[in-house]
């Protein structure tokens, strides 16, 4: 079989299910270039259909289990899934990729379901791109439900929220000193919490404190208050209600006319990072053009030049004057 | 007293170590804007004296506590410490930076050092700019160490190698299902491990696991073996041999010649992400004066154009044309 096929045919294969196509094609989004975005271009009137799904939380608070239960759970509802677990993982280790797939095994062989980790390749933004085009291709090829699946921690957690309809965040009771800030930063964006290993000492507690937290914070999630759920991910134990509150969620937006406003926002940050890798690609393209960026770096590292004032200079150059 | 200060006179008070000054430095490179981009210009110059030390961990590693006993470590042998507490808290709620004020009572009072904690602000590398902003206002306060002290999972990890000069990775025992993910894209960038909580079950072992796993893994550490130690941060336990590695990390990188390497790399970073903020207020400033940005992304969100045409369209429009 020849190694190389045209976009348009893995846009094809993709629309019709075939799982090698879209494997390929998320390969092609995750390396970037003008066939990722040729195909992401055909395929993106495809889109619009799935019902997105942030799932986030510490480490150690049993995500993948969680992820990997409600998967089942949905897929006997007659619901495919798509998963994508966005992974702190090198690209060039790979340990995480294999961890996966070994506890993903459950999943596999089902047609229905669709798992990918997608590894930080290290250049800004660069993990929040790929995912937004990797929802995209698996939207297109008509996955009912797509997962996604953080660590939570700092950005990633907003990230999360930009990218998904609706977002779960999995908390442990009893994580330790840092759970305050954590928490802090995560009430605006949970449409859904669990508590996960509730058998442990503590979860009613950390409902309890969460619910008060929520009642503190701001009612700022568009009139929503968020769900709060006891779960034992490990047993299947409420697996069921967080479904159910995450089905709510979703009619709870298209009711209340707040579906279309998160769609643009969705639309707007996705785009507005298309935009902004779109400048930084001109802007280094006038670089390779122009030469000396690596001298410009050296005469800052030597503090002959400040970056701000090399930047605008730079800029100032290179994306005012024309080609 | 006046709430106008010119940036100058704080740029003189902050070099004359005027902690009020680098407070409303600090204060200033957050907002961004104009002031800010003036300040940093004139102190640029000043700057590239002190030594970056990174320190990550997942939450509940201990990083607070560890960071705390290191700076009053430092503080016996009358080196200034900064330190940057970077933290996932949204800015609306504030909760993580009173606790880390309360947490670091024991160095308060102590004008040899000076914390401050980042939140995020959700916008793109925004943390991460604010981040390298600061230690540049602090470097150049004369401070002889600055401590940038972030909770390690994703992205935050490798942006933290990216801005210091030694990078401290916190590990505790068995931190359950997620360390072996976290801890592959971890190997790449620590200098020096750390085992707390080593009174814990299965130190020695966690440690024995991160030496095979750097035997597995590359030595693409430039050279450099991490050391792996383990420590008790709470009662003061391993500390001199911490910050002994952490200063033979320094040794190490000045007689390679890796320092000048590190500091290229620093400055590259930093400028590549100015570079990439000025494009995109460049961008901001064509969309604003051409209207159509909104009308631009709602077409996107009712699919009548990919996002990626968009923004070919927007940049072939806004970037090349003259003013």
């Amino acid at each position: 079989m020849s190694t190389h096929i045209a976009t348009n045919d893995i846009a094809i294969a993709l629309r019709k299910g075939n799982r090698r196509a879209l494997a390929r094609a998320i390969t092609l989004v995750e390396t970037g270039g003008i066939n990722a975005r040729t195909l992401l271009q055909t395929l993106y009137t495809h889109t619009g259909n799935a019902h997105i799904i942030g799932v986030t939380g510490a480490p150690g608070a049993g995500k993948s289990t969680l992820v990997n239960s409600l998967a089942l759970h949905w897929r006997k509802q007659h619901q495919t899934v798509g998963i994508i677990a966005v992974d702190p993982t090198s690209p060039f280790t790979g340990g995480a990729i294999l961890g996966d797939r070994i506890r993903m095994q459950p999943l596999s062989g089902d047609s229905g379901i669709f798992i990918r980790s997608m590894a930080s390749r290290g250049r800004l933004g660069g993990i929040a791109r790929a995912t937004d085009d990797t929802i995209a291709l698996m939207d297109a090829a008509g996955f009912d439900i797509i997962v996604v699946e953080t660590v939570g921690a700092g950005q990633g957690e907003v990230d999360i929220a930009g990218a998904a309809h609706t977002t779960v965040v999995i908390e442990v009771p009893g994580m330790g000193d840092d759970v305050q800030a954590i928490k802090a930063g995560i009430l605006e964006i949970a449409d859904v919490f669990v508590v996960n290993k509730a058998d442990r000492d503590g979860a009613e507690e950390t409902a309890r404190q969460l619910r008060a937290m929520l009642q503190l914070g701001s009612a700022s999630n568009g009139g929503w208050s968020p769900t709060i759920l006891l779960a034992i991910a490990m047993r299947n134990e409420g697996i069921a209600e967080i479904a159910e509150a995450i089905d709510s969620h979703m009619v709870y937006l298209r009711e209340s006319g707040q579906f279309a406003q998160r769609v643009h926002q969705r639309v707007a940050r996705g785009f507005e990072s298309v935009v902004y890798e779109a400048a930084l690609e001109h802007v280094r393209k006038r670089v390779a053009d122009a030469g000396g960026w690596n001298a410009l770096i050296e005469r800052v590292a030597r503090r002959e030049i400040d970056p701000y004032t090399a930047a605008a200079t730079f800029i100032g150059d290179h994306l005012n004057a024309p080609e």
